[in-house]
């Protein structure tokens, strides 16, 4: 991976980015960008796939996540940032592509299977959530990207776009397609304030880049951890104790992190204490984000500015694709 | 239907354009160019749902299909042809709609059943071909198609089409998409030569409006006829005999093919004699177009020309209404 590649990745827009999108995603970008042609995408048709009821929130989440973006570092004049629903290749890729697999083939796919689960859909999934993992396809296919960072969830996904290409590039005698390869994650996934295996906005259980001072403290505050450590003298468990995986996260000093788990597995540390340090790493981790999420929070129009820029930079390379892609199908009727 | 309404429809372009087409909806374009706004799509996206393998089938097609919509008498001053797959509006709508039905919704739709069932495809049905009826609720609803010519066997897809519209409407509070009515067709099916019940490129038992007079006359020779008619003095059977269908979709003199259909009854009348009849009507009827046909192939360019001009006005048209749409879901970003 030392030549440079082209990179895919990004967030549905339903809501502000957290402490778990960070450790398991965004900060890796803010590497990435130094080293690749980095496209990060704004994917609100993907979250009108299950949220088709609420667009007025996913548009304030466009803005919301863009200053996220700007606030940790991710640098607009090294990383194209921009919206899915600006990229007009993406939808008629989709609708060449779905002719390539099977019905069959997209009923059977594990994640979105579990995800039906999941939200309880039922036999009432929206056709649209169903096909996602195409439109994911078109995606990744569209800028050419060859990396795209991805938690361990989303293999299916990678693999039904990799068949996609195989099989379009093997029909149409091509090698338009590029297939992707998976980044993996470089974190295990945060857990939420609450323990549960999953920080996430809908268990309510996050720490999110733009909360204030005085919420990040209540959080941290209320956090789960061990249950069995009921008196400071008593010794407690790190493992599964949130508060100690968010140390490991995000303190930057490892021997006093390696200290405090020492200490607190023997006994003699109160909760108290460890959370009280962790909060210090939390705020000072956060102090300088939400400062810049300030700055750039002053001028609404600039940000959404350098999302259009973006989409201007991402839908040329995507419309490029898709001439090949049309050529290569002879469809190239102009 | 007195006023001006505006009517969708098209073909596949999988083949050129055969009597059973002419009869079913081709002839009722030419009248209702006069009274409504009439656009004519080439469904190219539509073909590949079930044609993914051969598109240089399809875009030979464009150019045919469009010869016979020029030979024919389709006025492109008064009616708008364009092609499907230079609309990228339409793939977009249909991202939209397809979160609004359910999948379960998709899989119990009777027509594609039926289809999939008539292509054996089973559980390999492509997914492009299942959603191909929220493709086709996108290409009414673009053009605000409040007329849509349609057989019976398209019943279940104007049903589709409304369900979206409703849907549409009521989730995002909005009047911007249009119910459609759907215009019955003229004239039942048009059977094949061989008798059975449809005219078929795919049961190869069709007359094609550009066959020559010699294919034509082969054709006629070999139809099926009242298969109990075995000497010229036996009574024959008019109803379910092809060649007296023929008669009644494309004689004008209505006396004469009423003579001839009591005498064939009453007996001794010789099948090759009605078959000469049947033969010199359709020759009547397919000579100005063979020669229109002819005279537009001199200039493939200036054909194709047309159907890209078509596609300009159909593009604002369809972009317009996206705008439109994504006003109504808040998705006017830019």
């Amino acid at each position: 991976m030392s030549s440079q590649q082209t990179i895919l990745t990004g967030d549905r827009p339903t809501g502000k980015l957290h402490l778990g999108h960070y450790a398991g995603s965004l900060a890796a970008r803010v590497q990435l960008q130094h080293q690749h042609r980095q496209f990060v995408m704004l994917a609100d048709v993907q979250a009108l796939t299950d949220h088709a009821h609420e667009p007025q929130k996913i548009r304030e989440s466009i803005y919301e996540v863009l200053l996220d973006y700007l606030a940790i570092g991710i640098d607009p004049n090294k990383t194209t940032i921009f919206i899915q629903s600006l990229i007009p290749a993406l939808p008629e890729l989709t609708m060449y592509y779905l002719n390539l697999i099977t019905w069959n083939r997209l009923k059977h796919n594990p994640t979105v299977k579990l995800e039906i689960q999941q939200k309880g859909y039922g036999e009432e999934v929206p056709a649209g959530f169903m096909i996602y993992p195409v439109s994911q396809a078109a995606d990744i296919t569209a800028f050419k990207a060859s990396l795209v960072p991805a938690g361990d969830d989303q293999i299916p996904m990678i693999e039904q776009c990799i068949e996609i290409v195989r099989k379009f590039n093997r029909l149409y005698k091509t090698d338009v397609l590029v297939e992707p390869k998976m980044v993996p994650s470089p974190v295990a996934r945060l857990p939420g304030i609450d323990g549960k295996a999953k920080m996430s906005k809908g268990l309510g259980n996050a720490i999110y880049l733009s909360d204030s001072p005085d919420e990040v403290m209540r959080k941290v505050k209320g956090m789960y951890t061990d249950p069995g450590h009921l008196r400071v003298e008593d010794p407690g468990k790190v493992e599964g104790n949130p508060v100690f995986t968010y140390l490991d996260a995000f303190a930057t000093d490892k021997t006093k992190v390696g200290e405090l788990k020492d200490h607190y597995q023997r006994g003699g540390l109160g909760d108290s204490i460890v959370k009280k340090y962790l909060l210090d790493v939390l705020q000072a981790f956060l102090d300088p984000i939400r400062q810049r999420r300030a700055e750039f929070a002053r001028d609404r129009d600039q940000v959404m500015s350098i999302a259009y820029r973006g989409t201007e930079v991402a839908r040329e390379v995507a419309n490029n694709t898709l001439l090949e892609v049309r050529g290569a199908m002879g469809m190239n009727y102009l």
